[in-house]
């Protein structure tokens, strides 16, 4: 099955599955600002774009680029700038 | 506007965008054997996951990993087989 989620009145759509690898998202945010509560530790892959993020426990943006990725822990929460919009692969645990 | 497909009864199903770089769709697609026809240009990228490809005018399966891609021209139909889910990214014209 595949999964949908959606977050921030449609401005962020993910798709969700399982394979012998593990568990993902796939998804695409739109421009805007967006924090999420990452329940258990997940990676953040981008595929087309750019974005600033702010991590955890940091009150500084941080810039990434296509391929670049950054690792949260469970129960952390993320913030993602973003001024056009972005593709991302997400592997979580 | 982030659009939502779905093919096969929810067994493709993907999102579709566009930014300063063009116009693509993130996808997933679980185990079966799916056709499609490109109404034009696009590419087929691999996220996560391998899958064997008929591309247009072949009757042999070629098969691709994780990062590979292929090309399929406008008003071509390619078929892929797939054994374990899979994510794509697919940027068209």
């Amino acid at each position: 099955m595949i999964g949908q989620n959606e977050y921030y009145e449609g401005k962020v759509r993910s798709l969700e599955f399982a394979n012998a690898q593990g568990k993902f998202t796939v998804g695409v945010m739109e421009p805007g600002e967006w924090t999420f509560e990452a329940p258990t530790r997940e990676w953040m892959i981008l595929t087309r774009g750019s974005w600033d993020v702010k991590l955890p426990g940091s009150d500084q943006w941080k810039t990434f680029g296509e391929g670049d990725s950054f690792q949260i822990e469970g129960n952390e929460s993320f913030t993602v700038r973003i001024t056009d919009t972005v593709a991302y692969l997400c592997p979580y645990t």
